[in-house]
């Protein structure tokens, strides 16, 4: 075959796969979960791992705390996943539509795991304890407290809205506590500015939980994360838990915002070069848009990655080259422009490791992971799941 | 439930469907197929359908002139997946990589297919001749040419390189034409710009072509193919076949071309309304960018559509309404910035559906279509397939 070293396939194993795939560097993956259980260890709160980024039992049971859980899940197919998996004790971390209240109470029945779930108005809130009384089922929530106006939630500090929810939840349904997620954090790269806003995310769990306990309502669970904050937080007082994903394998991106090192990234797409077009400085590869993700994280950062970074297939960049642009299935390789360093002579058939931009939206496009360890296949396959 | 119609809920059953998902409008499909049939009849030339838009054997037979082909697929799963269903004449239409010819080969005799592999190099054509001599299986091969510096293929005038690849095929391969794909078409609007395009992509075809057939080689096969310049073209002259994708379902990028019209769109993502910051007028649902896609195609195009443009349940959209911004599972809805529309009363539990940017992108984070017809679930559900 054109291009192939013998020994390295020897080596590494990675002819054997066909491309593109992914490729989980499970030392990496390890040191990355050992890295964040020891700050939030150092902290005393508990890490409630979000599986929306591996979306993977085994990287599940490599990141909680025990094969029970806790852990923190972005749809209801991953509730049903991981609690056949074993899993006993989840989040829905996205806010509850009525509807989806039957699958709610059948995950809960079906592997008795307590699944709680996340609303942030009185509409909802009403809803569940309705559903909660005709079913007999204390549906756990938690209210969802807006940190940093990202997204959605109750205003930290709105006393009126938190204790009606609280009030209307407490007529069949088991109010458990707050939950933030401090979203705006991944639009940082300073150090400090990090330190602030998981110091304003903190600040905002504690407001919001303070006006739940006066007017006594119960709120044993404080929740709050993001990868960027739960690296950064100084002190997590008043806070009971921490929940954060992608922390778990890295990416460009959050190696932008400072979260992770470049090296700490533990997922790769593997690719082959498959033409060239030479006069313009193009290599092309096998892994398009439709392998990498269409996400451009990156664009908006200091230093734009194109679609990724190019590795070989030991997993070292080749220095500024990067995925210039993609179609569905081709990936277009070029220096980063005005780069002095020269274009690495990769034949057709040669392999090569690309890291994304964000870990989550290349998983989605794969359905398993191929694990090495010590820089060489395993042979072990981690399978993933997608859709809802 | 809230903010559901009793009456809308009996006409068009969309309320027995979780969200998010796939919505596929079996009319507008039908209607899309034949049109592009209407206006390829008229040229007289073959319609080749590439089946990386919808990934669906349903689809597949809507839009194929017979249940054996032809078609055109984007990866080899696509190939095995259509052969499995019965399509007998096929191209793959990506540069191959020489350690993928065991899994041609093993797919054109395990389904006796015609599966036809394209390439661009000589260093490609002598690998694929060496393994069709030693597999005693002549492979029939498509040179790439380049119609306009989009992406792969040797230039069309390239004479030299275009008889070396044709003789290094003829010993063991089978070279069956030459093959181009007009990308830099989807940059464009103006239909003046987009005919010429097509004229463009045809006179390149027919120069590599010529410059086969006065080297002695064989050129049964002359393959253009793009939505937009499908859509085009005046004349295909020395053309024998077209190969085009998106055309069957659209989405708002190839209305922002030229290609289809808003309406013509037979793709939506059904969503639920799952919470309101009314003091920033936004309405957060269900369907963020994991059910989405990433793709932000419509960004550089005059009217930018955000995530989505954003309709009521029948599929009609609401003035201005967009979704401005999208985390993995949350999509923001919000008026186009300086609209004077008025937001709309949409309660939490209301069904909406979205018209996506990229029909091939956003149908790849799904497996599967629920099909309307006359606007009400057939409850058909079309699978489809993902991953490489």
């Amino acid at each position: 075959m054109i291009g192939q070293s013998g020994t390295s396939t020897e080596r590494d194993g990675l002819d054997g796969l066909d491309t593109p795939c992914l490729v989980l560097d499970a030392d990496k993956l390890q040191a990355n979960i050992d890295r964040m259980r020891g700050q939030l260890d150092a902290l005393h709160v508990t890490l409630r791992p979000h599986l929306k980024t591996a979306k993977s039992l085994d990287v599940a049971r490599a990141a909680m705390a025990s094969p029970n859980g806790p852990a923190t899940v972005s749809t209801l197919r991953e509730a049903e996943y991981f609690a056949e998996g074993g899993i006993r004790d989840m989040i829905y971390a996205v806010g509850i539509a009525p509807h989806k209240l039957d699958r709610v109470g059948a995950i809960r029945r079906r592997w008795n795991t307590d699944l709680a779930i996340i609303l942030d108005s009185v509409a909802q809130a009403e809803a569940v304890a309705a559903w909660s009384r005709q079913n007999g089922d204390p549906l756990p929530v938690l209210i969802e407290v807006d940190a940093d106006g990202h997204r959605s939630g109750v205003a930290p500090r709105d006393a009126d809205t938190l204790v009606a929810i609280g009030r209307a939840l407490s007529d069949g349904a088991a109010l458990r506590g707050v939950l933030l997620h401090a979203g705006d954090s991944y639009g940082l790269s300073d150090p400090a500015a990090l330190r602030a806003a998981a110091e304003a995310e903190r600040r905002a769990a504690v407001a919001a939980a303070a006006i739940l306990r006066e007017a006594g309502l119960p709120c044993p669970i404080v929740s709050v994360g993001s990868t960027p904050t739960a690296r950064y937080a100084k002190t997590l007082e008043g806070v009971t838990e921490v929940r954060a994903g992608v922390f778990m394998i890295g990416d460009l991106f959050q190696a932008g915002v400072g979260s992770c090192a470049v090296d700490d990234i533990a997922l790769t797409i593997l690719t082959t070069v498959i033409g060239h077009q030479r006069d313009k400085g193009w290599i092309i590869t096998d892994a398009g848009w439709m392998a990498l993700s269409r996400d451009r994280g990156t664009a908006r950062q200091a230093v734009d990655q194109g679609y990724g970074l190019v590795c070989d297939r030991a997993g070292l960049p080749y220095p500024d080259l990067i995925v210039q642009d993609a179609n569905q299935e081709h990936g277009i390789l070029a220096l980063r422009k005005g780069s002095s360093a020269a274009l690495p002579h990769l034949p057709i058939g040669t392999r090569l490791r690309i890291l994304p931009n964000h870990a989550c939206a290349t998983g989605a496009q794969h359905d398993r992971y191929h694990v090495i360890r010590g820089g060489a296949m395993t042979g072990q396959i981690w399978p993933r799941i997608n859709g809802w």
